[in-house]
């Protein structure tokens, strides 16, 4: 998978459309932040408050779920690489990403109301899973793989199972117990404590 | 926090108004099956459709909010007594408790149905948190403070954290990857992997 057709924002050199592309974001979010639900914007909308034509908005994205993906990214810190050093670091890197956005979340309402209403609608949430989070679940995959065949991860746990014994206290926390801390170092802490759990045994 | 106020439909030694109480109870089922939501029904409805008088259901319950605590009770297995005799057994005790409720809600459309409406009403679910949630809760941390007691468990993991690593990866898999197979030996094969990371080093 590919999430090219959805990155446009960011595609970097074409710099005349990369300003429009800017604008029209900025446009969605300023209509968000001012009361509009996800479900009420039509691209025209967007575009007219953006000040440019529908065409210009369809020569980037092919609608509004494709547009909406990089409404909710451009709030969003990217997607780390992870630096293939250790495996223990690289876990680090995308729990500590984990815990950035939840902390994201928790501290912008503007963040906050794209989510949830992104969340609601099962077809943009299913695009935004297909393209965004199926690429960070593929890379926490990797990187256990390579644990596994470098012998730091027991080679005999399940591959989803073992990317939810990392990921799960963390989760748990950022969505369904929102009242609890996410200090820093809690992600070191979870992914050091699991490690040792699924380490090989001599 | 005792939820004795709550426990009625379960109380034993009040024969008469134990079988009001079911009806009561069963009424209330019946109307949500019949797509009444829980933010209509009134003790009057309920009351009519028990063939019961609202007196009746006030002696028993102080309002909706704590009938509705019962009825989504009534839908679920009981808590279990976690036996005492291992801390490996007590905690697989609990997880597979939260594996069996997550597979009732995927296989039953009223539990579904209750739970989905429940969490939708602020007040309520706050209700259902601390009378019934809370309870599993502090069997979880007594649990693991008998283990760090008996040094099964290290004593330097702040227990709220410890209680993440084990729940996390079941419930991120019961509420929130439901497309993901709860599998007999699921509780097991988590507790003895995080058990392994959480014991203390020579």
């Amino acid at each position: 998978m590919t999430a090219s057709g959805y990155a446009g924002a960011r595609l970097p050199g074409r710099p005349r459309s990369a300003a429009a592309d800017a604008a029209i974001i900025e446009a969605a979010l300023r209509l968000i932040e001012e009361g509009a639900t996800i479900g009420e914007l039509s691209i025209e909308r967007i575009a007219r408050e953006a000040g440019v034509g529908k065409a210009t908005v369809y020569r980037r994205w092919s609608g509004k779920e494709a547009l909406m993906i990089d409404v909710m990214r451009s709030l969003e810190e990217p997607n780390p690489r992870p630096a293939g050093a250790s495996v223990r670091d690289d876990l680090v890197t995308l729990l500590e990403l984990m815990r950035r956005r939840g902390l994201a979340k928790r501290n912008s309402a503007l963040l906050r109301t794209v989510v949830t209403q992104m969340h609601a609608n099962q077809e943009l949430w299913r695009a935004y899973d297909a393209h965004v989070i199926a690429a960070r679940r593929e890379m926490l995959y990797e990187v256990l793989r390579r644990g596994m065949a470098r012998g730091e991860i027991r080679g005999d746990l399940d591959l989803e199972l073992l990317a939810d014994l990392f990921t799960g206290p963390m989760l748990s926390r950022v969505i369904l117990h929102e009242w609890k801390a996410l200090p820093e170092g809690l992600a070191e802490t979870i992914v050091d404590t699991v490690l040792e759990g699924v380490r090989p045994r001599p």
